[in-house]
This record gives structure tokens, C-alpha cells and sequence, in this order.
């Protein structure tokens, strides 16, 4: 198989990720999206919200980093981030499945994209810091969007978004700033509970 | 409304694009992709497969324009590649949908994708042309992968195929090597009619 044909086939291999169904409605609450729609997604926000990097940031690394950190999931599935049990063992799960994934490809590009991938989810350069602000303030948009549709359902409180959330800041203060104001905004009409309050 | 809020509700509307079904199939026949799942795809495709490029591109500006050139669809509708009566109104309908869609962004940014949506359309830079080769490439991937189903269900000729891709081999010579070999198979096979044989 030359170069052209390897890759053409991954392409075709991650065109699963299609399937691969999210826990976030979509902003008009008709059903959920999958991980492609959200890839392009924040891909986009990537470029559109460059100003609000904390730290200078290469915004193509930004991009490509978001188009393929789902990848993944088409081979170990997507956990829900609030689903704390299966949170322990996804990050082993898809370190395996990122190996095998991204070996379809040459070389080259398979250490490219291995070492991309293994970036965003160490989160600590300012590449991976902002990509997961934006990670995590998509789904918020559409969640709010939704009238808080996906919260409600699974009863998340206010002090797990914080925690999924400890490091947004870090990625972008104003993007953070954002996401908090819509928080208060569900809190306030009962589409998120807040448990932060003394009782 | 502050320049966040406006690139804000932005990003919430082009939400939308995942409502746009193509008659492309997914590459298991199961359903038909939409618009942003197809720009994902190719978004990244133009990561991947920027080294066949005919001519030296901007490889963020490629991205970019893949991510945003199908956004005209969400006011403007999706126009099947195939529907030559459609095609010719298209034009005009998109340009007033860019006008109107990427007003809802702050001038600076509308102007920018404004901008670059028209370099897309044009198709003559360096950049367009390549984008414009793997737009075309990806639902000769799926369709083939899908067994030609969706050639099948339309009667695409071979004339058709070759007139939309006319230009390309401009875009990237190895891409539309690449892309006649498939077209032969689907001949082979008879998914594809060969129009152009003299009888």
C-alpha cells in the first residue's frame, strides 16, 4: 500500500466518528450531536476566538489538536464528563486506542498526531489550555441554547462544571468569565442546582 | 452587545449547519452526512493530505475556508452537486446568505470570512483550488466505501463526475490521480455509468 492509499484509508476509518453520539443537545434540543459536529465545531471557535488566548497560541496546532481529539472514541467510546466511574479508566482506554488509531497512518504523521494528541489531553501547554476552554465552553453554549436541557437531565451541579472546569481559566480568563455568567444564568432560573451554598 | 457576546451567538447560530443533511451517504450506507460533520472531514483532510497540494498553500487558510464554506447553507439550503437547474440560482442565494450570516460577527471578522468565502467560490488561488479538490474528493471516498449507493440512486454519469471536477487537477494532481482510480473501479463495477464510450 503506498503513502496515498494509507492515508486515504484513515480517512475513511474516521468517518465513524459520525457515530459516536455526545451527551449535549443540540442548541435547538432535537437530539444529541456527535463528536464530528463538535469537532468542527470548536475547530471554528478556535480561529474565531484566538484574542482570548491567555498566552500567545498557534492557532493551526489549536485546530488540528481539536479536529482530532475525539478521535479516539471511535474505538473507546465516549464517557460523559460527569460520569465519574468511567473517568478513571477512559484515559487508559484511549491511550490504546489512539496507538492503534493513528498507526493507520505513515509514520510520520502517526507520531505527529500521537504526540498532538497526547498534548491536549496533559493540558499544559497553551495550546492544550485553550483548546480545552473551548472544549468545555462549547457544550455550555449549546446546553444553554437547549434551556439547559442536558443538565437537567442528568442533575449536574454547579460544583462539578467548576471542577471539570479548574483549569478553563488558565486556558482563557474572558472565555471563562463567560461560561461563569452562564452558569449564574441557569442557576438562576433552575436549570443548574447550585450545592456551593451553605444551607 | 459586547464583541464576545457577538461572536457568541455566532458560534450558537452556526449550529445550525449540523441540520443541513447532504446526498452524500455516511461510508457504511446508514444515513446521509450533514454539512458540518462534511467539513470536519475535509477540514482535516487538508491537514493530512496538504503535502499533495500542487501548488505551495497556507495550510490554516485551507482549513479555515473548508470549515466555513459550507455555512451559506444554513440560509441558503443545501444544492445536490448533481441538480444543474438548482445550481445556477445557487450562486445568487448564497451571496446574500454570506452577506446576511457573517454580518452577525463583528465588522472586522465579517469582512475577513466574507472574504475568504468569495476566495472558495472563485476558485483560483492556490488555496481555493486545493480546498475545492478535497471537497469534492471526500464524497468520492464515502460513496465508494458506501458501494456507490449514492451514484446509484441518482444515475451519476461519468461526464458529470469529470465536468465538477474539471478543475481538480489544478488543485492537486495526486488527489484527482487518486480519485479517477476510484471512478474506474466504480465503472468496473457498475455503480458508475461510462457515459463517454462511443457506442
Amino acid at each position: 500500500m503506498n503513502r496515498l492509499e494509507q492515508q486515504m484509508n484513515f480517512i475513511t476509518e474516521i468517518d465513524k466518528l459520525k457515530q459516536i453520539q455526545r451527551q449535549t443537545w443540540l442548541s435547538d434540543g432535537s437530539r444529541h450531536e456527535n463528536d464530528a459536529e463538535h469537532s468542527w465545531h470548536i475547530a471554528l471557535m478556535a480561529f474565531l476566538l484566538k484574542e482570548y488566548a491567555n498566552q500567545e497560541t498557534d492557532t493551526t496546532k489549536v485546530m488540528t489538536m481539536l479536529l482530532i481529539h475525539d478521535l479516539v472514541e471511535i474505538e473507546a467510546g465516549d464517557t460523559y464528563a460527569y460520569d465519574s466511574a468511567n473517568q478513571k479508566t477512559a484515559h487508559d482506554r484511549e491511550a490504546k486506542a489512539a496507538d492503534h488509531l493513528f498507526h493507520l497512518l505513515p509514520d510520520d504523521q502517526a507520531d505527529m498526531l500521537l504526540s498532538l494528541w497526547k498534548e491536549f489531553e496533559d493540558n499544559q501547554t497553551p495550546e492544550a489550555l485553550f483548546a480545552h476552554a473551548l472544549d468545555n465552553c462549547q457544550p455550555m453554549l449549546l446546553n444553554h441554547a437547549a434551556q439547559g436541557k442536558g443538565w437537567q437531565e442528568h442533575h449536574v451541579p454547579k460544583s462539578s462544571i467548576c471542577r471539570r472546569n479548574e483549569k478553563t481559566g488558565q486556558g482563557s480568563e474572558a472565555i471563562w468569565d463567560y461560561m461563569q455568567d452562564i452558569l449564574q444564568k441557569n442557576i438562576d432560573r433552575g436549570t443548574i442546582i447550585d450545592d456551593t451554598i451553605q444551607k
